[in-house]
């Protein structure tokens, strides 16, 4: 088992995004690393049962990258993704707001609010976490009080077996709609919000820019609130 | 909030609940017809295709008493319901809104919120003018992006066909949990919102204060929100 | 108010189907009454408190063509509407089912089961009728066992307030997704019914040739059960 | 009933039901794994990747009992779980399947089909796949169309944080009620299943005798299929 670093959070930095590009999870260097260190200000493994101390002695729920790189070819990993959205006053949705992200290579893609539960966390604390780290702690999501989400979207390593692909690993992810009221300001490696009407959210032209089936996705978000055509 | 005009009118104030008092959407007289205008300051068979004025001739979507009487005994009659709920930071649901009401006899019942879907008007207008009109104008209520309810109330004159009863009519319902985030002011015969956590709303004692099998369609509703032990 | 036809069922002609030709409800003659006089053998407002008498003495929820569409025009009207599929083993949906239509004017349209729910009726029982007029005795559909559609299609006389329209009525529509596991048999004026993949069916070129914003409902319907790109 | 292969799957027994007795999953020793034999003649990470050898070299999804059970302590873990209902001709749920099992110790308790996920393998196929297991191959099981669970049951190793428990892991369960229209012979350590109408399923009495929050479970299965009062 490898020396743990005593600051930075290799976790809180990879759980964030299905899929990711193949180096961007793991190859970055001590630069990135000091300014990634308490991206939620909270260690990995916090939720219910997290000790505050990064130390994987005290808290089993963390993980070293390479045990989690490991876990993730033997084990299905649970994610929560959201789609951002603003409605009018009567909940209709108005606008779909779409992250853009540069990958440590500099490309630009666009996704979703997106990345893993925690050992003892809730699936609810889970959504709220990754909400607040790719939109801003002044973005005001409301979160459904319904626990099921519009889909359950499969991720599998080898593409093919589903609308969804992520060669990392194989991720099942409980995927929601949440209404965001504030103002989204992007933390890190997501650059933007981009906010746009469902036609334009839903169309080819935005699903190539997308990774790992996240269009899709996207349609299905829409479908669900009846602003797909 | 407008001046409340003495005079009822038949249409808004019947279209509100199901079920009734057999007595209440029938018994006021001749001088409630002239006040029709408004309980919410908008005519009846207002929405989409509405004629701002309250006269039948011009706008068919509005309906006389025994005209609304007549069609109940003959389809079934689309209704919005909603069970207004408190949420956490999170989402999850800490507590419910009960209404008292008082009858035309004087007898106290307790109830959601509920009422009929207007010629022209959308499912989501309906819902927002029935919050409106039983919480009042601060209880800024966040209608759910989806169009789906969390069940399908079928009430039938006849008790025994389904879990829910109204001896007035048959009305199929679609029911809303709604998260309601001001101050509610309960206007006109709803007498107050009572707040009360999920374990006391699934309650028998609950459930036997309500009419029509409401008790059942509040625990719908906390089984929608993972909140029903 | 006019005189009953003894025998043949209008409304179990015009309830079917959201929107209609405008000719096809209610233009249509003897011969026509003669030809689609007990689509199923069973009199309007049959279902829970029907008489089996056609007869609206004994039956209020019985309506005259006249007083049917007097009431379309002033009140919503509950539909329900069904996509049919077929799954494998595992549940997932192969195929979705449409329905080839002629009109009264020869015209060919693609649509899905839909229909009226009848005073007294379920929505479960107004569904299962439905699917067997359309598809025929032996079609064998596996309704679900939840109340809930997967979308609520509101149907307006003026095209662009939803993405649905229907210039008869305001027709508020429950849409679920049916598995069927037999062998279908158009009945009366369905043609026939095409089993086409689910990427077929959400096709722009289908979209193109159903009316009333179907081809959306069929999207939707394919959204749901994970089955959309 | 299938001959049971000799070569002994720890994985294969282990990942079946939430909550299990604490002694029952690790506890057991040589001759318990004979017992516990290839419940289904599959071994562990079979699916769209498995190798068909029971060989953790070859297959990297397969677990053995120590890396499982030390993934369990730092990881939520992926699980479907299905209600077996029975519905009559329209759909309706009219009984509820429960299933009596012994533990090791000879404790009988009721629970319902529950299984883990297994790394490539879809959620669909892993609700078949413990479908057969707890019910038999002649049940039939319709798996439902639409991936949406009912719920998301979240089971924690402290008491408290949500309705559901489990002390030897962090589960998180998509729930499923799944018709069934053949024989259930329950397999291995699953002794019956009983059917009771939905009044009876959802009692104080039956949950009682439930482990870790089923009977909530049941009440939630129960109100999405309109079935609790």
């Amino acid at each position: 088992m490898p020396v743990r670093t005593p600051d930075p959070d290799p976790n809180d930095r990879d759980d964030e995004g299905v899929p990711r590009d193949p180096l961007g999870g793991q190859g970055f260097g001590p630069g990135g690393q000091a300014g990634r260190s308490g991206r939620d200000g909270r260690p990995l493994g916090d939720g219910t049962f997290g000790s505050p101390t990064p130390d994987s002695a005290a808290n089993p729920g963390w993980l070293t990258e390479i045990e989690l790189a490991e876990i993730r070819r033997r084990m299905p990993i649970l994610y929560v993704e959201a789609v951002p959205v603003r409605t009018d006053g009567v909940g209709a949705v108005t606008e779909v707001g779409i992250l853009l992200r540069a990958t440590p290579m500099g490309e630009m893609t666009r996704t979703i609010v997106s990345g893993r539960v925690r050992y003892g966390e809730t699936v609810r604390d889970a959504l709220f976490r990754h909400l607040e780290n790719d939109l801003g702690p002044m973005a005001f999501p409301l979160l459904p009080p319904q626990p099921v989400p519009f889909t359950v979207a499969e991720y599998f390593p080898m593409p093919g077996v589903s609308a969804f692909h992520d060669d990392r690993q194989h991720a099942v992810s409980l995927a929601y709609v949440v209404p965001v009221t504030g103002t989204c300001q992007p933390r890190q490696d997501a650059l933007e919000v981009t906010w746009m009407p469902p036609a334009e959210a839903a169309s080819d032209a935005l699903s190539d820019e997308m990774e790992g089936g996240r269009g899709s996705l996207i349609r299905l978000a829409l479908a669900s609130v009846g602003a797909l055509r």
